[in-house]
């Protein structure tokens, strides 16, 4: 662990507390607008002005680095980044639906990965008054407060979360996935936030997460539940040039006595 | 509105409240054991210990009215009470499987009708700080704040959320109707509490809520959400033998615009 990385998760806890403080304000003075991408995903002018804060100041402190953000940079080619870069990869808000709605399920989500590692995730939960973060190698934590997976062993048991897509082509091959671990396992939570799924899997709160997310919606959370002890992998092959570190397709975090059960159920 | 109404509206709040604490206080003690009704149907001590609460103290309160509860009387029939009897409908946990894996998405529900109308509900969220309550004909409150739906016309930016049952055999009927929704909607919330999601349509946090349950899920909830400017139905005929105001098989609740376009999709 070098003198860097500590210093670039202070600078990502710093950004993402402003962030959290901004994203409340927003909904306080309700002061932002809604719009649709692609005609049916919803963002909002929040997103857009916490976006823009936390690209200014990770590119005026950073020069150097690589930044993807699903708001002004979801297209960074990431696939051909110099290994040698540390590359920031952000969701200002994950959970716009949530937020949209008066939902407390919302989180600014910063994860930085170097040279095929995550190396630090920060996902801040504004107004839950949780901040969920890892180094790597050194643990997670929530706030003060050190992480460990569930240790659930019995899928009959196993509280599992997941996601929907807003592009509705493969829901029925979703709902198949959806029926088998209702067969098998305790129950199914839909919570609206993968960043804060992810961190629920790492605090034991829920046994497992799947779902095909992007690279903005894991990058932080996958090393915070890796870091308490999940498994974090794939339930199918991936067909992404992506980084493994930061490919969200097929996604599948539990603890580590469910993974190969579950990716049974989820083929 | 009689004084009696009100003074036992005060009442339920004043022991919805105390079950609160209990509540709170069995998490943060971890004092609590686990079980399994029909082998699948998670129930824990502080479930037990909070019902009793409740129970005893309507009991002492109110010897002649009579008391339908999830974990003690569950059974009561309904059906043949004296109409001039109000009946106390109770869960003293819901979501106690959001409570055993220490999710803030759980409530206290009580629930009082009388002669075929209800009277009042009260459901405290304790994690959360927030108590929703109605009287009949008086308007539905979280805390001291009154609440109204969120007014929404369009199914395709409605927020909609279901549960699942612990008995697994409607599974595919109920899959299909969430394919449906995903497909019409703008996503499905599964949050784990029937009480609270009821509670969140009568704020504008949701706009629609669809499930099967049991009178103690819904008695409550119900009315807050009717006094909220909640469409209260169904979306399908039912069977039961209950008065229609604990019936919550095939339980459709939304905002008066989307009743009839939901109805189309779920049946």
């Amino acid at each position: 662990m070098t003198v860097d990385q500590h210093e670039w998760l202070a600078f990502a806890k710093s950004i993402a507390l402003k962030a959290g403080d901004m994203i409340v304000a927003f909904r306080e003075e309700n002061a932002f607008q809604k719009d649709y991408k692609l005609g049916h995903e919803l963002v909002t002018s929040a997103d857009l002005a916490v976006d823009q804060l936390l690209v200014s100041s990770l590119a005026e402190k950073y020069p150097t680095h690589g930044i993807m953000s699903e708001e002004s940079f979801p297209n960074l080619d990431l696939g051909s980044q110099d290994e040698n870069v540390p590359v920031w990869v952000i969701d200002p808000i994950d959970g716009t639906v949530n937020f949209a709605h008066g939902h407390k399920h919302v989180a600014v989500s910063i994860g930085l990965y170097l040279g095929g590692e995550r190396i630090l995730g920060v996902v801040n939960a504004p107004f839950l008054g949780e901040c969920f973060w890892a180094l790597r190698g050194q643990g997670a934590y929530c706030n003060d407060a050190k992480l460990s997976v569930s240790g659930a062993i019995d899928l009959r048991n196993a509280l599992v979360a997941t996601g929907f897509p807003y592009v509705k082509k493969d829901i029925a091959t979703i709902l198949a996935r959806v029926s088998n671990v209702l067969h098998a396992c305790q129950d199914i939570r839909r919570n609206g936030s993968a960043a804060l799924d992810l961190c629920w899997v790492a605090a034991g709160r829920l046994d497992a997460y799947f779902e095909s997310v992007k690279p903005w919606d894991m990058a932080a959370g996958a090393l915070i539940a890796e870091e308490a002890g999940a498994y974090v992998g794939h339930y199918a092959s991936t067909q992404n040039e992506w980084p493994e570190v930061v490919d969200g397709e097929s996604l599948l975090v539990s603890t580590p006595e469910l993974c190969e059960k579950l990716c049974v159920l989820l083929k």
